[in-house]
Protein backbone atom coordinates (compact mmCIF):
# COMPACT_ATOMS: atom_id res chain seq x y z
CA UNK A 1 0.00 0.00 0.00
CA UNK A 2 3.32 2.31 -0.02
CA UNK A 3 3.02 4.02 -3.68
CA UNK A 4 -0.67 5.01 -3.53
CA UNK A 5 -1.03 8.37 -5.66
CA UNK A 6 0.74 9.92 -8.58
CA UNK A 7 3.16 12.43 -8.66
CA UNK A 8 2.16 15.31 -11.51
CA UNK A 9 -1.07 17.27 -11.05
CA UNK A 10 -2.67 19.79 -11.27
CA UNK A 11 -4.90 22.84 -10.34
CA UNK A 12 -6.49 25.21 -13.14
CA UNK A 13 -9.02 27.53 -10.91
CA UNK A 14 -6.53 29.47 -8.88
CA UNK A 15 -7.99 32.50 -6.80
CA UNK A 16 -7.30 34.41 -3.19
CA UNK A 17 -9.43 36.90 -2.02
CA UNK A 18 -7.74 39.97 -0.77
CA UNK A 19 -10.71 40.16 1.58
CA UNK A 20 -11.73 38.70 5.21
CA UNK A 21 -14.89 39.40 7.14
CA UNK A 22 -12.59 37.17 9.98
CA UNK A 23 -9.07 37.58 10.60
CA UNK A 24 -9.27 34.07 12.48
CA UNK A 25 -6.76 31.66 11.00
CA UNK A 26 -9.25 28.99 10.21
CA UNK A 27 -11.80 31.29 8.56
CA UNK A 28 -9.20 34.29 6.49
CA UNK A 29 -10.30 33.52 2.60
CA UNK A 30 -7.86 30.89 1.78
CA UNK A 31 -6.66 28.23 -0.79
CA UNK A 32 -4.97 25.03 0.14
CA UNK A 33 -3.81 22.04 -1.87
CA UNK A 34 -4.26 18.84 0.75
CA UNK A 35 -1.94 16.45 0.80
CA UNK A 36 -1.53 12.49 1.63
CA UNK A 37 1.43 11.00 1.46
CA UNK A 38 0.76 7.30 2.52
CA UNK A 39 4.23 5.55 1.41
CA UNK A 40 6.99 4.92 2.91
CA UNK A 41 9.37 7.94 1.67
CA UNK A 42 8.74 11.64 2.12
CA UNK A 43 7.91 13.27 -0.98
CA UNK A 44 9.67 16.31 -2.28
CA UNK A 45 6.98 18.77 -4.34
CA UNK A 46 7.57 21.53 -6.44
CA UNK A 47 5.05 23.88 -7.01
CA UNK A 48 4.87 26.30 -10.24
CA UNK A 49 1.95 29.06 -10.76
CA UNK A 50 1.17 30.21 -13.57
CA UNK A 51 -0.83 33.66 -14.18
CA UNK A 52 -2.96 34.77 -17.21
CA UNK A 53 -0.81 37.52 -18.34
CA UNK A 54 3.09 37.26 -16.86
CA UNK A 55 5.53 34.48 -16.71
CA UNK A 56 4.67 31.49 -14.43
CA UNK A 57 6.40 31.65 -11.12
CA UNK A 58 8.55 28.57 -8.86
CA UNK A 59 8.98 25.81 -7.78
CA UNK A 60 8.45 26.70 -4.58
CA UNK A 61 9.48 23.75 -2.14
CA UNK A 62 7.40 21.96 0.58
CA UNK A 63 7.69 18.25 1.60
CA UNK A 64 5.37 16.14 2.69
CA UNK A 65 6.63 13.23 4.66
CA UNK A 66 5.95 10.12 4.62
CA UNK A 67 2.54 8.48 6.41
CA UNK A 68 1.81 12.27 6.85
CA UNK A 69 -1.28 14.84 5.05
CA UNK A 70 -0.17 18.33 4.39
CA UNK A 71 -3.21 21.03 4.29
CA UNK A 72 -0.82 23.84 2.68
CA UNK A 73 -2.33 27.11 2.05
CA UNK A 74 -1.23 28.77 -0.97
CA UNK A 75 -1.61 32.12 1.36
CA UNK A 76 1.46 31.26 3.40
CA UNK A 77 3.79 30.74 0.21
CA UNK A 78 6.48 33.02 -0.08
CA UNK A 79 9.73 32.06 -1.95
CA UNK A 80 10.83 32.41 -4.13
CA UNK A 81 7.60 35.38 -3.98
CA UNK A 82 3.98 35.08 -2.27
CA UNK A 83 1.00 34.54 -4.18
CA UNK A 84 -0.59 37.96 -5.62
CA UNK A 85 -4.64 38.38 -3.94
CA UNK A 86 -7.28 38.96 -6.47
CA UNK A 87 -5.45 37.56 -9.68
CA UNK A 88 -6.43 34.60 -11.31
CA UNK A 89 -4.00 31.69 -11.65
CA UNK A 90 -3.46 27.91 -11.54
CA UNK A 91 -0.51 25.67 -10.00
CA UNK A 92 1.48 22.46 -11.41
CA UNK A 93 2.57 19.79 -8.80
CA UNK A 94 5.30 17.54 -8.91
CA UNK A 95 6.04 14.89 -6.37
CA UNK A 96 9.45 12.77 -5.94
CA UNK A 97 6.96 9.98 -4.44
CA UNK A 98 3.07 9.66 -5.40
CA UNK A 99 0.92 11.79 -3.11
CA UNK A 100 -2.89 12.56 -4.03
CA UNK A 101 -3.98 16.04 -3.82
CA UNK A 102 -7.62 17.58 -3.21
CA UNK A 103 -7.35 21.82 -3.72
CA UNK A 104 -10.27 23.35 -1.45
CA UNK A 105 -11.02 27.10 -1.05
CA UNK A 106 -12.82 29.22 2.17
CA UNK A 107 -14.13 32.06 0.84
CA UNK A 108 -14.80 34.89 3.69
CA UNK A 109 -15.17 38.23 1.65
CA UNK A 110 -18.97 37.99 3.05
CA UNK A 111 -20.15 37.40 6.49
CA UNK A 112 -21.28 34.01 5.18
CA UNK A 113 -18.49 32.07 3.58
CA UNK A 114 -18.85 30.37 1.05
CA UNK A 115 -16.89 26.79 0.22
CA UNK A 116 -15.24 24.50 -2.78
CA UNK A 117 -13.45 21.42 -3.37
CA UNK A 118 -12.52 18.30 -6.02
CA UNK A 119 -9.59 16.27 -6.63
CA UNK A 120 -7.24 17.72 -8.53
CA UNK A 121 -6.14 16.60 -12.12
CA UNK A 122 -3.60 13.65 -11.85
CA UNK A 123 -1.65 14.80 -14.58
CA UNK A 124 0.19 12.01 -16.64
CA UNK A 125 2.46 13.64 -19.27
CA UNK A 126 1.77 12.01 -22.55
CA UNK B 1 6.50 18.56 -18.93
CA UNK B 2 5.00 20.06 -22.16
CA UNK B 3 2.11 18.07 -22.91
CA UNK B 4 0.13 17.71 -19.56
CA UNK B 5 -3.20 17.46 -19.69
CA UNK B 6 -6.13 16.44 -22.58
CA UNK B 7 -7.56 18.06 -25.44
CA UNK B 8 -11.75 17.14 -24.92
CA UNK B 9 -13.74 18.21 -21.90
CA UNK B 10 -17.04 18.63 -20.87
CA UNK B 11 -18.67 20.25 -18.17
CA UNK B 12 -22.49 19.14 -18.26
CA UNK B 13 -23.82 21.03 -15.62
CA UNK B 14 -23.81 24.90 -16.61
CA UNK B 15 -26.06 27.53 -15.24
CA UNK B 16 -25.78 31.77 -14.93
CA UNK B 17 -28.14 33.11 -12.93
CA UNK B 18 -29.16 36.82 -13.76
CA UNK B 19 -29.46 38.06 -10.57
CA UNK B 20 -26.78 39.77 -8.52
CA UNK B 21 -26.59 41.17 -5.03
CA UNK B 22 -23.19 42.79 -6.63
CA UNK B 23 -22.50 44.86 -9.55
CA UNK B 24 -18.54 43.99 -8.55
CA UNK B 25 -16.72 42.68 -11.05
CA UNK B 26 -15.39 39.67 -8.62
CA UNK B 27 -19.02 38.89 -6.89
CA UNK B 28 -21.17 39.37 -9.78
CA UNK B 29 -22.95 35.79 -10.49
CA UNK B 30 -20.80 34.14 -12.75
CA UNK B 31 -19.48 30.44 -14.29
CA UNK B 32 -15.98 30.09 -15.13
CA UNK B 33 -14.14 26.96 -17.49
CA UNK B 34 -10.12 27.65 -15.33
CA UNK B 35 -7.68 26.17 -18.04
CA UNK B 36 -4.45 25.33 -17.30
CA UNK B 37 -1.78 24.81 -20.47
CA UNK B 38 1.25 24.30 -19.16
CA UNK B 39 2.59 23.25 -22.44
CA UNK B 40 4.95 25.38 -25.10
CA UNK B 41 2.30 25.60 -27.51
CA UNK B 42 -0.20 27.75 -27.50
CA UNK B 43 -3.80 26.21 -27.68
CA UNK B 44 -7.05 27.25 -29.55
CA UNK B 45 -9.96 26.31 -27.97
CA UNK B 46 -13.38 25.19 -29.64
CA UNK B 47 -16.58 25.46 -26.81
CA UNK B 48 -19.87 24.37 -28.12
CA UNK B 49 -22.56 24.69 -25.70
CA UNK B 50 -25.96 22.45 -25.58
CA UNK B 51 -29.10 23.37 -24.71
CA UNK B 52 -32.12 20.93 -23.66
CA UNK B 53 -34.54 22.27 -25.91
CA UNK B 54 -33.08 23.74 -29.04
CA UNK B 55 -29.67 23.19 -31.35
CA UNK B 56 -26.58 23.21 -29.65
CA UNK B 57 -24.30 26.84 -30.54
CA UNK B 58 -20.78 27.48 -31.29
CA UNK B 59 -18.45 26.91 -31.79
CA UNK B 60 -16.74 29.23 -29.42
CA UNK B 61 -13.04 30.43 -30.18
CA UNK B 62 -10.67 31.47 -27.67
CA UNK B 63 -6.46 31.07 -27.10
CA UNK B 64 -4.81 29.62 -24.10
CA UNK B 65 -1.29 30.69 -24.50
CA UNK B 66 1.71 28.67 -23.38
CA UNK B 67 2.96 28.57 -20.01
CA UNK B 68 -0.61 30.36 -19.20
CA UNK B 69 -4.04 30.10 -16.96
CA UNK B 70 -6.78 31.25 -18.57
CA UNK B 71 -10.35 31.86 -15.87
CA UNK B 72 -12.96 32.09 -18.54
CA UNK B 73 -16.11 33.50 -17.96
CA UNK B 74 -18.82 32.21 -20.28
CA UNK B 75 -20.58 35.09 -18.97
CA UNK B 76 -18.15 37.13 -21.27
CA UNK B 77 -19.17 34.61 -24.50
CA UNK B 78 -20.66 36.91 -26.96
CA UNK B 79 -19.41 35.18 -30.65
CA UNK B 80 -21.99 33.52 -32.28
CA UNK B 81 -24.06 34.42 -29.40
CA UNK B 82 -24.30 35.23 -25.97
CA UNK B 83 -25.13 32.82 -23.19
CA UNK B 84 -28.36 33.07 -22.31
CA UNK B 85 -29.37 33.41 -18.44
CA UNK B 86 -31.34 31.19 -16.39
CA UNK B 87 -30.93 28.84 -18.78
CA UNK B 88 -29.65 25.02 -18.21
CA UNK B 89 -26.48 24.57 -20.21
CA UNK B 90 -23.32 22.24 -21.08
CA UNK B 91 -20.54 22.70 -22.48
CA UNK B 92 -17.99 20.61 -24.56
CA UNK B 93 -14.29 21.90 -24.90
CA UNK B 94 -12.06 21.09 -27.72
CA UNK B 95 -8.61 22.30 -27.68
CA UNK B 96 -5.46 21.95 -30.01
CA UNK B 97 -3.00 20.96 -27.51
CA UNK B 98 -3.54 19.42 -23.87
CA UNK B 99 -5.01 21.36 -21.56
CA UNK B 100 -6.33 20.91 -18.06
CA UNK B 101 -9.92 22.47 -17.45
CA UNK B 102 -11.58 22.93 -13.90
CA UNK B 103 -15.17 24.41 -13.78
CA UNK B 104 -16.37 26.67 -11.11
CA UNK B 105 -19.48 28.59 -10.58
CA UNK B 106 -20.10 31.59 -8.14
CA UNK B 107 -23.88 32.34 -7.62
CA UNK B 108 -24.28 36.10 -5.84
CA UNK B 109 -28.50 35.94 -6.57
CA UNK B 110 -28.27 36.48 -2.52
CA UNK B 111 -26.45 37.78 -0.04
CA UNK B 112 -24.68 34.99 0.96
CA UNK B 113 -22.77 33.84 -2.09
CA UNK B 114 -21.98 30.30 -2.87
CA UNK B 115 -19.61 28.34 -4.76
CA UNK B 116 -18.88 25.16 -6.41
CA UNK B 117 -16.25 23.65 -8.22
CA UNK B 118 -15.08 20.12 -10.17
CA UNK B 119 -12.73 19.39 -12.34
CA UNK B 120 -13.93 18.94 -15.98
CA UNK B 121 -14.76 15.49 -17.53
CA UNK B 122 -11.67 14.31 -19.40
CA UNK B 123 -13.56 13.46 -22.50
CA UNK B 124 -11.87 10.25 -24.46
CA UNK B 125 -13.19 10.19 -28.09
CA UNK B 126 -14.50 5.89 -27.69
CA UNK C 1 -17.02 12.74 -31.55
CA UNK C 2 -20.20 11.66 -31.51
CA UNK C 3 -19.10 8.89 -28.76
CA UNK C 4 -17.90 11.03 -25.86
CA UNK C 5 -18.77 9.66 -22.11
CA UNK C 6 -19.86 6.71 -20.71
CA UNK C 7 -22.50 4.23 -20.09
CA UNK C 8 -22.21 3.82 -16.09
CA UNK C 9 -21.85 6.50 -13.84
CA UNK C 10 -22.50 6.48 -9.59
CA UNK C 11 -23.30 9.17 -7.09
CA UNK C 12 -22.87 7.81 -3.49
CA UNK C 13 -23.90 10.79 -2.09
CA UNK C 14 -27.47 11.60 -2.18
CA UNK C 15 -29.86 14.28 0.02
CA UNK C 16 -32.78 16.43 -0.46
CA UNK C 17 -33.39 18.42 2.34
CA UNK C 18 -37.26 18.86 2.96
CA UNK C 19 -36.76 22.45 3.63
CA UNK C 20 -36.62 25.44 2.01
CA UNK C 21 -36.63 29.19 2.41
CA UNK C 22 -37.85 29.84 -1.04
CA UNK C 23 -40.58 27.85 -3.37
CA UNK C 24 -38.99 29.55 -6.56
CA UNK C 25 -38.22 26.97 -8.47
CA UNK C 26 -34.73 27.90 -8.84
CA UNK C 27 -34.43 28.60 -5.38
CA UNK C 28 -36.00 25.82 -3.64
CA UNK C 29 -33.76 22.94 -2.03
CA UNK C 30 -33.03 20.04 -4.62
CA UNK C 31 -30.68 17.89 -6.22
CA UNK C 32 -29.84 17.44 -9.58
CA UNK C 33 -28.10 14.85 -11.97
CA UNK C 34 -26.71 17.14 -15.08
CA UNK C 35 -26.16 14.97 -18.62
CA UNK C 36 -24.41 16.08 -21.55
CA UNK C 37 -25.24 13.62 -24.91
CA UNK C 38 -23.05 14.91 -27.30
CA UNK C 39 -23.79 12.19 -29.65
CA UNK C 40 -25.69 11.79 -32.32
CA UNK C 41 -28.10 9.01 -31.03
CA UNK C 42 -30.63 9.24 -28.23
CA UNK C 43 -29.68 7.98 -24.44
CA UNK C 44 -32.08 5.77 -22.80
CA UNK C 45 -31.10 6.12 -19.50
CA UNK C 46 -32.32 3.91 -16.21
CA UNK C 47 -31.56 5.24 -12.51
CA UNK C 48 -31.31 2.94 -9.70
CA UNK C 49 -31.21 4.27 -6.18
CA UNK C 50 -29.83 3.04 -3.27
CA UNK C 51 -30.73 3.67 0.37
CA UNK C 52 -29.40 2.34 4.08
CA UNK C 53 -31.76 0.50 4.71
CA UNK C 54 -34.12 -1.07 2.27
CA UNK C 55 -34.04 -2.59 -0.78
CA UNK C 56 -33.25 -0.49 -4.20
CA UNK C 57 -35.79 1.26 -6.34
CA UNK C 58 -36.01 1.49 -9.44
CA UNK C 59 -35.70 1.53 -12.22
CA UNK C 60 -36.45 5.41 -13.43
CA UNK C 61 -36.43 6.05 -17.00
CA UNK C 62 -35.47 9.27 -18.67
CA UNK C 63 -34.12 10.19 -22.19
CA UNK C 64 -31.31 12.43 -22.99
CA UNK C 65 -31.61 13.59 -26.72
CA UNK C 66 -28.81 13.25 -28.96
CA UNK C 67 -27.15 16.56 -29.08
CA UNK C 68 -28.42 18.23 -25.73
CA UNK C 69 -27.95 18.18 -21.70
CA UNK C 70 -30.69 17.18 -19.52
CA UNK C 71 -30.67 19.20 -15.84
CA UNK C 72 -32.52 16.28 -14.05
CA UNK C 73 -33.71 16.63 -10.56
CA UNK C 74 -33.90 14.02 -8.32
CA UNK C 75 -36.83 15.65 -6.72
CA UNK C 76 -38.80 15.29 -10.12
CA UNK C 77 -38.94 11.53 -10.06
CA UNK C 78 -41.87 9.87 -9.28
CA UNK C 79 -42.09 6.64 -11.21
CA UNK C 80 -41.77 3.43 -9.39
CA UNK C 81 -41.77 5.89 -6.42
CA UNK C 82 -40.43 9.65 -5.26
CA UNK C 83 -37.51 10.04 -3.91
CA UNK C 84 -38.14 10.67 -0.23
CA UNK C 85 -36.89 13.69 1.76
CA UNK C 86 -33.94 14.14 4.63
CA UNK C 87 -33.09 11.07 3.44
CA UNK C 88 -29.22 9.16 2.50
CA UNK C 89 -29.46 7.66 -0.83
CA UNK C 90 -26.84 7.24 -3.80
CA UNK C 91 -27.63 6.29 -7.33
CA UNK C 92 -26.69 4.54 -10.02
CA UNK C 93 -27.09 5.55 -13.52
CA UNK C 94 -27.14 3.22 -16.93
CA UNK C 95 -27.28 4.95 -20.30
CA UNK C 96 -27.94 3.18 -23.38
CA UNK C 97 -25.44 5.48 -25.14
CA UNK C 98 -22.17 7.40 -23.63
CA UNK C 99 -23.08 10.45 -21.34
CA UNK C 100 -21.54 12.53 -19.17
CA UNK C 101 -22.99 13.29 -15.45
CA UNK C 102 -22.24 15.62 -13.52
CA UNK C 103 -24.28 16.09 -9.45
CA UNK C 104 -25.17 19.16 -7.95
CA UNK C 105 -26.93 20.17 -4.75
CA UNK C 106 -28.95 23.85 -4.16
CA UNK C 107 -29.55 23.84 -0.43
CA UNK C 108 -31.93 26.05 0.80
CA UNK C 109 -33.18 24.99 4.24
CA UNK C 110 -31.29 28.62 5.24
CA UNK C 111 -32.09 32.29 4.05
CA UNK C 112 -28.50 31.70 2.71
CA UNK C 113 -28.39 28.50 0.43
CA UNK C 114 -25.10 26.11 -0.66
CA UNK C 115 -23.82 24.51 -3.93
CA UNK C 116 -22.14 21.26 -4.12
CA UNK C 117 -21.49 19.66 -7.20
CA UNK C 118 -18.51 17.33 -8.84
CA UNK C 119 -18.48 14.94 -12.16
CA UNK C 120 -19.54 12.06 -10.89
CA UNK C 121 -17.75 8.73 -10.87
CA UNK C 122 -17.71 6.78 -14.18
CA UNK C 123 -17.90 3.02 -13.27
CA UNK C 124 -16.68 0.57 -15.51
CA UNK C 125 -18.12 -2.83 -15.04
CA UNK C 126 -15.00 -5.10 -13.58
CA UNK D 1 -23.52 -4.92 -12.79
CA UNK D 2 -22.29 -6.60 -9.26
CA UNK D 3 -18.26 -4.89 -9.57
CA UNK D 4 -18.87 -1.62 -9.97
CA UNK D 5 -16.30 0.61 -8.02
CA UNK D 6 -12.77 0.53 -6.98
CA UNK D 7 -11.37 -1.03 -3.59
CA UNK D 8 -8.37 1.46 -2.30
CA UNK D 9 -9.98 5.40 -1.86
CA UNK D 10 -7.82 8.38 -0.69
CA UNK D 11 -9.74 11.94 0.66
CA UNK D 12 -6.52 14.25 1.62
CA UNK D 13 -8.81 16.97 2.70
CA UNK D 14 -10.48 16.07 6.14
CA UNK D 15 -11.57 18.90 8.73
CA UNK D 16 -14.63 18.81 11.52
CA UNK D 17 -14.76 21.86 12.72
CA UNK D 18 -15.50 22.09 16.63
CA UNK D 19 -18.30 24.93 16.35
CA UNK D 20 -21.46 24.69 14.74
CA UNK D 21 -24.77 27.48 14.55
CA UNK D 22 -26.89 24.27 15.11
CA UNK D 23 -26.97 21.16 17.47
CA UNK D 24 -29.98 19.19 14.75
CA UNK D 25 -28.20 16.52 13.36
CA UNK D 26 -28.42 17.29 10.02
CA UNK D 27 -27.07 20.76 10.15
CA UNK D 28 -24.62 20.30 12.71
CA UNK D 29 -21.18 20.52 10.95
CA UNK D 30 -20.24 17.57 9.86
CA UNK D 31 -17.91 15.64 7.66
CA UNK D 32 -19.07 12.49 5.52
CA UNK D 33 -17.61 9.48 2.95
CA UNK D 34 -20.74 8.65 1.36
CA UNK D 35 -20.26 4.88 -0.22
CA UNK D 36 -22.33 3.12 -2.33
CA UNK D 37 -22.30 -1.01 -2.65
CA UNK D 38 -24.05 -1.79 -5.99
CA UNK D 39 -23.11 -5.55 -5.44
CA UNK D 40 -24.07 -8.26 -4.36
CA UNK D 41 -21.39 -9.00 -1.33
CA UNK D 42 -21.03 -6.64 1.54
CA UNK D 43 -18.05 -5.01 1.75
CA UNK D 44 -15.64 -4.44 4.81
CA UNK D 45 -14.16 -1.14 4.71
CA UNK D 46 -11.00 -0.28 6.77
CA UNK D 47 -10.10 2.99 7.47
CA UNK D 48 -6.78 4.98 7.78
CA UNK D 49 -6.31 8.51 9.47
CA UNK D 50 -3.30 10.55 8.70
CA UNK D 51 -2.28 14.01 10.59
CA UNK D 52 0.04 16.27 10.01
CA UNK D 53 2.16 15.99 12.76
CA UNK D 54 1.63 12.59 14.72
CA UNK D 55 1.25 9.01 13.48
CA UNK D 56 -1.66 7.54 11.13
CA UNK D 57 -4.47 6.05 13.89
CA UNK D 58 -6.64 3.35 12.81
CA UNK D 59 -8.37 1.13 11.08
CA UNK D 60 -11.70 1.89 11.83
CA UNK D 61 -14.03 -0.44 10.99
CA UNK D 62 -17.30 -0.01 9.13
CA UNK D 63 -19.76 -2.62 6.37
CA UNK D 64 -21.16 -1.55 3.52
CA UNK D 65 -23.78 -3.99 3.01
CA UNK D 66 -24.25 -5.26 -0.81
CA UNK D 67 -27.08 -3.04 -2.35
CA UNK D 68 -27.04 -0.31 -0.06
CA UNK D 69 -25.37 3.21 0.66
CA UNK D 70 -23.30 4.09 3.72
CA UNK D 71 -23.49 7.80 4.09
CA UNK D 72 -21.03 7.75 7.17
CA UNK D 73 -19.93 10.75 9.66
CA UNK D 74 -16.13 11.08 10.50
CA UNK D 75 -18.07 12.51 13.64
CA UNK D 76 -19.35 9.24 14.34
CA UNK D 77 -16.26 7.48 14.40
CA UNK D 78 -14.98 6.28 18.23
CA UNK D 79 -12.77 3.38 18.05
CA UNK D 80 -10.04 3.08 18.22
CA UNK D 81 -10.24 6.75 18.68
CA UNK D 82 -12.44 10.09 18.23
CA UNK D 83 -11.46 12.05 15.30
CA UNK D 84 -10.18 15.12 16.74
CA UNK D 85 -11.65 18.74 15.49
CA UNK D 86 -10.33 22.00 13.97
CA UNK D 87 -7.44 19.19 13.21
CA UNK D 88 -6.61 18.85 9.92
CA UNK D 89 -6.53 14.99 8.70
CA UNK D 90 -6.49 12.67 6.00
CA UNK D 91 -8.14 9.24 4.85
CA UNK D 92 -7.58 6.47 3.16
CA UNK D 93 -10.34 3.94 2.37
CA UNK D 94 -9.93 0.24 1.59
CA UNK D 95 -12.41 -1.93 0.89
CA UNK D 96 -13.21 -5.69 0.22
CA UNK D 97 -15.70 -5.02 -2.74
CA UNK D 98 -15.93 -2.53 -5.21
CA UNK D 99 -17.54 0.73 -3.79
CA UNK D 100 -17.54 4.07 -4.50
CA UNK D 101 -16.71 6.90 -2.37
CA UNK D 102 -18.08 10.80 -2.41
CA UNK D 103 -16.38 12.92 0.47
CA UNK D 104 -18.71 15.83 1.26
CA UNK D 105 -18.58 18.59 4.22
CA UNK D 106 -21.46 20.57 5.65
CA UNK D 107 -20.15 23.66 7.46
CA UNK D 108 -22.08 25.33 9.99
CA UNK D 109 -19.48 27.46 11.87
CA UNK D 110 -21.41 30.64 10.44
CA UNK D 111 -25.46 30.94 10.58
CA UNK D 112 -25.15 30.32 6.88
CA UNK D 113 -23.71 26.90 6.38
CA UNK D 114 -21.30 26.33 3.29
CA UNK D 115 -21.24 22.73 1.16
CA UNK D 116 -18.48 20.90 -0.40
CA UNK D 117 -18.43 17.53 -1.77
CA UNK D 118 -15.86 15.92 -4.32
CA UNK D 119 -15.47 12.20 -5.54
CA UNK D 120 -12.72 10.95 -3.52
CA UNK D 121 -9.56 9.87 -5.24
CA UNK D 122 -10.16 6.10 -6.81
CA UNK D 123 -6.17 5.25 -5.48
CA UNK D 124 -5.05 2.14 -7.85
CA UNK D 125 -1.65 0.35 -5.92
CA UNK D 126 0.91 1.32 -8.05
Amino acid sequence: MQHIGQTVWAIPEGYIPSGSVSDAHDLVSHEAACFLNAGDHDADVRITLYFEDREPVGPYHVKVPAQRTLHLRFNDLSDPAPVPRDTSYASLIEASAPVIVQHTRLDSRQPAMALLSTIAYPAVPQ
